[in-house]
């Protein structure tokens, strides 16, 4: 299917508005929401029958500091200059970063938190202290990244940034979109469910003038006087862009999000003349936690190397596993801390009564485990990790037997995957041509663009709905003050 | 600028011909042979004042084999099964493989060499054993990958694969391309330098009509009858394109190609609907060799630990460098088999009369280092590897003082790099769209294209340029074939 159609060849339009946004997850949501608030007539549609899209599945965490903290780090205690926030996601992302859309972020993040608390969203003042990948205990503080582990806390003071909806646990998504869904009705947004954006229509000065959609079989045009916003997710559940993006991945994951991420809005974008980029990076989530005490267990390669701090976050985990040469990666770990992870299966492999009986029971080289374990307790027992700089908070000799080995493979573990490519856009949501310059009336955000996090390695809970929701924001106030055509 | 002009908005033509190929490098220049061997009336294009593009600058090895063997492997005393051939590129790139292409070129390498000699190229019969990045005595046949290397010598038998033009050295691209341009000319191919391609023309029914192409700043509308091929080379030399897409190796990179490799080809054929793929993949060269000598030391990261077998092909072990989670890394030495690197400065770190020395000033974690060439020369004494599995050939206990460490960061190297994505097309150069269905009238090869090497790791000298000119024959036989607009 193409998916432009010329504007000098539609003859009439079933629908017209100011702004039309497509996708009613939480970055479309939001984009509504703010160009209503600024004045415009929007139109909301989405291909599934009801909101919520991939950010109501999610904890709906939102990874925020910065400004001296967000009102609920403060009344919790913490505090955090911009500049460590800054500090902090930049070394998520290093080079592959876009720098102005990090200094934007990091210069309202806090002032986001005060906006989804004004949306209705309640936060519970209560911090969190454990590892885990979402706090069960209905606190809305905790660290969901990397934050207190190396090298990240030799660059930025450690601060919690994950903000949870008071007591929600895992359906933090349902609360979130719950608020957003009752303002943006309240604003008086039209919204339109059943309905799939499947072409962009452009005219042939090239700006962005509608939509083409299908809604129960039957095409509807639909006229955009001020802008498009695609905001359609990504594309994990497209499996011929994931076979064609992330060939390894696809392999081995579990495809995680809502099944409209599809990539119809990376696609409609690019056929605009759109840049697709990042679409190699993906999320891999590898839960070595909970429970916490896992993290004093070792991870080890096919070498009997570690390879990585084991207080990292489980996505910079599932990157290191993936990148290793040998597929096969395991977790070592004794007697008096071993227990089962919480929400993967992982495969116990070898038991004994020694290290040399586990090392020989997996086929690993001899003598290369007994030494990397070996090595490990001597520091350990000094609360030291000379090589990989875990916390002394997990640091002990693995001394008690029985010990134990769990295959971490990724081909067996079938971790969680979603994509981080979308399409190249600046922080207010326009879409970037080929020579850098936005095309007139097209707008995205969400997964469908490339965001704040683009990689595994420097992902944390909350990165993308924070992402998400803010410059969702951002793109529905833009696409509101563009000039109608 | 747009990359689509409207067929139906083109007034009048400059030229036509029956097939219109973009790019004169080798892709481009196999392309219009066959096209026109085929019956075609051709135009080749080429933003250059002359034939070349980055095939001319590479030593043209070519990588092929199978089919029992090339004419030059089996006069060398070398044969070769296809399932062997296919064997070895699969365990290269692995999930990230196109099977349809991966076939096609397996089945047709080794009579590809016999029409490189029909087309004049001379080949020595002459086999290099030595560890080179180019053989030096004028032999045609070499390993110019990781055929003898740890795991691909588990997967496949060792066969040379590396064809290089007779005693050209580093100069096997001239060669092959005064070959290509005398047959070229010879078969009545109309050429035109000096002209770059911007635009493709594309009628409203989605065929690609012709391009839009400057030459001395005037637009020339050129039209094809049956079809255009895109060979216009990667995007290496754009800037904005590889901050896009390979932002961290942007950052470190010596962009290895000709001042063509703008990626006009892949932007223009993404603007026509076609998919751009495997876009964050490079070539990353750290050529640690010659001296093979250098191959007797170990690679440490900065744990101290090896993490690769040294005796690997260069990209892989840039690969491996690139993806430590601390980018500092080292070759370890000792004074029997201390040089200096032929191609690639190296800054030595440290020297020592003990390895505790060498760790020490370093600034390795104490006893790491000490530990790691412990365990390495132990078992190197023996002949083995049971960690990396580096060959025999180089296993030698590193024990003659004094010892040095020479730093292999990439940001202090500066390795060459070259794009390994472009446009996803059928093994015939058919342009794919977003459903994965060819694009009438629009073909590409080369670089244009996501081809047979798709990474660093799995890559060898030679893949690309057997890649571009075999499939460029086929995108111009196909092209050739297509039915009249």
């Amino acid at each position: 299917m193409k998916r432009i159609v010329r504007y000098e060849d539609v003859r009439h339009f079933d629908l017209t508005a100011d702004v039309v946004v497509c996708g009613y997850g939480g970055a479309g949501g939001c984009a509504a929401l703010e160009a209503r608030r600024a004045g415009a007539e929007v139109l909301l549609i989405e291909q599934a029958s009801g909101a919520g899209g991939s950010t109501m599945m999610s904890a709906c965490e939102m990874f925020l500091g910065g400004g001296g903290g967000t009102r609920l780090q403060r009344e919790l205690g913490f505090t955090e200059t911009t500049d460590n926030f800054y500090a902090y996601l930049k070394a998520c992302f290093g080079d592959n970063t876009d720098e102005a859309r990090l200094r934007q972020f990091v210069d309202n993040a806090a002032a986001h938190f005060d906006w989804m608390e004004a949306l209705g969203v309640v936060y519970k003042r209560g911090f969190y202290a454990g590892r885990d990948v979402v706090a069960m205990t209905g606190d809305s503080l905790q660290y969901t990244g990397n934050e207190q582990s190396y090298p990240f806390n030799t660059v930025a003071a450690a601060v919690p940034h994950g903000h949870l909806p008071a007591d929600a646990n895992h359906e933090g998504g349902l609360r979130v979109m719950a608020a957003l869904v009752a303002r943006v009705t309240e604003a008086g947004v039209r919204t339109q469910f059943d309905t799939r954006a499947q072409q962009l229509i452009q005219d042939d000065s090239g700006r962005v003038r509608g939509i083409v959609a299908r809604r129960f079989g039957e095409r509807q045009f639909i006229e955009a006087r001020r802008g498009v916003v695609l905001t359609t997710g990504g594309f994990i559940m497209n499996e011929a862009m994931t076979r064609r993006h992330i060939p390894s991945l696809d392999a081995v994951a579990l495809r995680h999000g809502n099944p409209g991420d599809r990539g119809d809005g990376i696609l409609m974008g690019v056929a605009a003349g759109g840049q697709a980029i990042n679409m190699g990076e993906a999320f891999v989530g590898v839960a070595h936690y909970p429970p916490a005490q896992l993290t004093y267990g070792i991870f080890v390669n096919a070498a009997g190397q570690r390879f990585i701090n084991e207080d990292i976050y489980l996505a910079r985990l599932g990157h290191y596993i993936h990148a290793q040469p040998d597929p096969r990666v395991y977790l070592f770990i004794d007697n008096r801390f071993f227990d089962r992870p919480a929400y993967i299966q992982t495969e116990i492999v070898a038991v004994g009564d020694t290290v040399a009986e586990v090392e020989r029971d997996a086929g690993l080289p001899p003598r290369a485990l007994q030494q990397t374990v070996a090595f490990y307790n001597e520091h350990a027992a000094r609360g030291e990790d000379p090589l990989f700089h875990k916390s002394p908070d997990y640091l002990a000799p693995l001394t008690t037997p029985p010990y134990a080995l769990s295959s971490y493979r990724l081909s067996d573990l079938k971790p969680p995957v979603f994509t981080l490519g979308g399409l190249d856009v600046r922080p207010t949501g326009e879409v970037l041509d080929s020579d850098g310059d936005p095309i007139a009336g097209l707008y995205a955000a969400g997964r469908t663009v490339a965001g704040i996090p683009r990689n595994s390695q420097g992902y944390a809970s909350g990165m993308s709905v924070a992402d998400v929701t803010y410059f969702g924001r951002l793109a529905g106030i833009q696409a509101a003050a563009a000039a109608p055509a």
